[in-house]
């Protein structure tokens, strides 16, 4: 059971993330009310109506590899058809190969919708946009000709393919290898891991984007470089050519997102796979970093999708589901459980963290928006540097928000959430890989502290906390007596966020960088919260009053959040500031007895 | 991979957990230190050796079910017989019929390592154990003389029969009927669902205790009796006679424990299954509750018992694993993750949640020893108390733990965790049940403010909070540099903690239900957090000094938790005592948009 919650999303959009800004970018000059509405509305039926329903069916079939051949689950290949004739695919692609080239925000809510409907299949596709991405972005011209069109209109699909067994986190140790042919061609060697629908039958030809080093290339980082390794080659006229040295040689069996076929790839075991440079060579890694901020985002955005559709799923069965009484029940028999106050509990819980991913989401794919298109170079790198540092908030906060809910969800359907066929217990097992893949949330935690508050030299940061204290200061001149002491939390969140914070860029200036990696995790944890109880408050004081109802649960909700779970940023500053002696002092080898 | 933390355990039951109490108690008086240490290693050689190889084996296989009939996975029938044979089910049950009549602290820390082995095996005997307590304490002589030995032997296997589709949390729903035969016998009618090992074939004959209503009987949960319902009858000689209507229609498919069948059971389909009665008519409630406890109990020992495994799995796999460098390595290449500080937290993390759960759970068991063996009436009904209270605790703590130690440990994996053939994601998905069953941590909030709060007018809540302070105290009179400022972070957390609970007693002295039922949940984890961290601090000063490193290394574990988890606390107290009002205005019905 999945709605789209259209309204909402087109709420968080204009009223708490600045859409309108986007709106008034050249490029997207021609973006009117209906057609945002529009988009908004048809991908959500799209969602709803053809994607959900074979969520579970896909979970329960998974995918099977056959000789090498990959079969999805039944009703996926007519799904995907369906997708392409929509047009979803080259949503946000460049207009020039077909696509609609709208902004990452409509992007974000759409595939906030498409993950809803089923993360395993959105994936898919959302991959295959980070591929016309770096291709647009960095592969040849003729390259762009040959690829470009078909991947966005969905006709190829696109991966990526960086791990290796020993070569995770860190790619240093990368080793698969391209040899040059002297025709501009290369030929590709090793073994790649964990590759996302780097075998199927959904489409005729996959496109396969891969880090390998060339000879005598530099140890490390800076001797990776990015080839493009299509499964079948293309012939001059664009039809399909010979099947290249690319093979899948096995399946994950995962917890969860089954639908989704999780390769093992093997390049060149037949005499090299024939692939393309794309970008210059040793600058592999720059050319995957430019979409690894849209690809980070993309994934704290299934948390957010799964963390919806768990969301909708306890309300209803709480809704539904009657046990027990209520303190001053009235009348016979027993209450739905959504009246019992540790439901309530339950439930807000569930719904704050959903909307404060939406927000933290929605304004991360603003910033790039904002960066993609300002002309000013001072805003330009104002907003890159903005979408920097929202990236790994928005990744790791809505994916951990996204396991939490899912687990939520599941306590609320008690034995029956346990039950597989009840279906939320998929939520939490599909849910579970987002704060690992794309960078897990420690070195998301990593990135922030290390890379993001250093920018500008600090100054940065120092900024968004003054645009922070801002929006404090309305909610306490609201006035408004609904959200009670939400304002004085609000500030005490932000003084904490703001002490860490200036604790986190002395302990690095003065090279104390132990102790910033130590407390990385609960930095970016308080960095999440504080964002989200303000974007929460910013909600509530945009609500309109035409739905008082509604208005008056929208401040419920900030007032609840800032008062069950930003209390938490206190501790947590003190965390920050204070455990990483006992932390470096562990010593793992030492077994405690 | 699982070893048996003998040591460790053992230290928590005489250090810190005042297993010399229950030695000193004259049932005990021949337990010796050779003997526990025996069983202790026993216990764990048969965990690590028998039981733990089976477990994934178990969960690819699950149970099938044909003909009415449920096969168990390869290998768990062998097992079974191996476990009667090394008697390791009659521990805790009483000498007369065949048990070895130990305390429940040595119970709960055998129980512990079953449970490392597999959950989904050490379920089984579980439940048998808590049928030997009901009839044991309850049934008829000729009821007894039946069926105790062969239950205490493991012959047969025991099963309990509390929810119905309609009645979960809520047993005052339940449907299922008795009809008295004017011979002394009942026949039962009625579906009973998510009955664990309702169906299998490790043993001859099943022994159900089913909840039912006579007829006539009041409503609610003051009409409910307990009857003992045998899958086969047995006749005068001991030997089995008819098959009684009792039938296995369904087994679920569900997230985890899947070597565990979920039965669906159908009494009386084909003209009624024969029953006896156990205890007095209409009182079944009572004679259940007094197994509850230890029930409880024993779930929050499986929370303890995943999380002990996960956490030896992750950091050997920490150990091994190389990625990255950490600032001043000396040396070419990677280095352990171990080493990285933040995995070094998250190593903590899990290994200080699993010392906590282990420390509440048995020193729940311990008051519940002490309250059996008490002569002294106030010390009998004071120890009562202490285990009535203990217990939702140790069950709701000890199982959230549980949770989140085994998802921090697939995070430590990273891809490898998410895929099940690590056997890591097992661990998650076993451990989620625990939380929900033999009541919801929820419940267990609502059973520890509304009913064992006021236990002695708060006075008792009040004089453990004062335990709680003596050992604080002791920490800071140590003056070990190590501890750093624990001591000043554990006070903290006790007045906290205190000002909390005076909260909750004077809401509900005031009537003020509601506000005390929409903080259940954070008291029960604040108090579980508190209670824990003087548990850790505790052991740390109780650590001898033959082996400095270990000791230095609980010190670290016991600051550690003072400074990353502990410091929730103060922001858990601004939650209980100022959230209600927010959260009891949440309308379940309204969407916000």
């Amino acid at each position: 059971m999945y709605r789209a919650p259209v309204e909402e999303i087109a709420f968080t959009l204009k009223a708490v993330c600045g859409l309108e800004d986007v709106q008034a970018a050249k490029p997207h000059a021609d973006l009117s009310e209906d057609l945002i509405d529009a988009i908004l509305s048809e991908a959500g039926k799209f969602a709803a109506e053809e994607i959900a329903p074979l969520n579970s069916v896909a979970d329960s079939h998974g995918t099977t590899l056959k000789n090498g051949e990959v079969t999805t689950a039944p009703g996926w290949r007519d799904l995907y058809r369906r997708w392409i004739e929509g047009g979803w695919n080259g949503l946000s692609a460049p207009e020039e190969t077909g696509g609609q080239a709208l902004p990452q925000m409509l992007s974000a809510a759409a595939m906030e919708m498409w993950n809803s409907g089923s993360m395993a299949f959105a994936i898919g596709p959302t991959l295959t946009m980070g591929a016309i991405e770096a291709i647009e972005k960095h592969a040849s011209v003729a390259l762009k000709a040959t690829y470009l069109e078909k991947l966005t209109s969905g006709e190829w699909m696109g991966t990526m393919n960086l791990t290796e067994p020993q070569a995770g986190s860190d790619l240093s140790a990368l080793r698969a290898r391209a040899e040059p042919q002297g025709d501009g061609t290369y030929r590709i060697f090793g073994q790649k891991i964990f590759i996302t629908y780097g075998e199927h039958d959904l489409t005729d030809n996959i496109v396969h984007l891969v880090l390998a080093r060339l000879p005598d290339a530099p140890a490390g980082t800076r001797g990776i470089s990015l080839f493009l390794v299509p499964k079948f080659l293309v012939n001059e006229d664009g039809s399909l050519g010979a099947r290249n040295d690319v093979w899948c040689n096995g399946v994950e069996h995962k917890l969860g997102i089954h639908g989704s076929p999780t390769c093992t790839m093997i390049y060149g075991d037949k005499g090299g796979a024939v692939g393309w440079l794309v970008g210059e060579e040793n600058k592999g890694l720059a050319c995957m970093f430019t979409m690894m901020n849209n690809a980070r985002l993309a994934v704290g955005i299934q948390g957010l999708g799964v963390a919806e559709r768990a969301t909708q799923e306890a309300q209803a069965y709480a809704l539904e589901r009657k046990q027990g009484r209520v303190p001053g029940q009235t009348g016979e028999g027993m209450i739905a459980i959504a009246h019992h106050p540790d439901i309530k509990r339950s439930l807000l819980g569930m719904r704050s963290r959903t909307q404060v991913a939406r927000a933290i989401c929605y304004s991360c794919a603003h910033a790039i928006d904002m960066a993609a298109t300002a002309e000013d170079p001072q805003q330009k790198a104002f907003w890159s540097e903005r979408a920097g540092f929202l990236t790994p908030i928005a990744k790791a906060i809505s994916t951990d928000f996204g396991v939490e809910v899912a687990s939520i969800g599941v306590q609320i359907h008690g034995g029956m959430g346990y039950v597989e066929e009840t279906g939320v217990a998929q939520h939490l097992r599909d849910a579970r890989i987002a704060p690992i893949y794309e960078g897990t949330n420690g070195i998301q935690a990593i990135d922030l502290v290390a890379r993001k508050l250093p920018l500008s030299g600090g100054d940065h940061v120092r900024g968004f906390i003054g645009e922070l204290r801002d929006i404090a200061r309305q909610v306490m001149q609201s006035n408004r007596p609904e959200f009670g002491n939400t304002a004085e939390r609000l500030a005490q969140a932000i003084d904490d966020f703001e002490e860490a914070t200036e604790w986190m860029l002395q302990a690095q200036a003065e090279g104390r960088t132990d102790d910033v990696l130590a407390g990385a995790t609960p930095y970016l944890r308080m960095a999440g919260l504080t964002y989200g109880g303000i974007l929460l408050a910013k909600g509530a004081l945009k609500s309109g009053l035409e739905n008082r109802a509604a208005r008056t649960q929208r401040t419920v909700m900030a007032r609840s959040f800032a008062l069950t779970l930003l209390c938490d940023v206190a501790g947590i500053k003190q965390d920050v500031l204070g455990s990483a002696d006992s932390i470096l002092a562990f010593d793992p080898e030492v077994v405690a007895s």
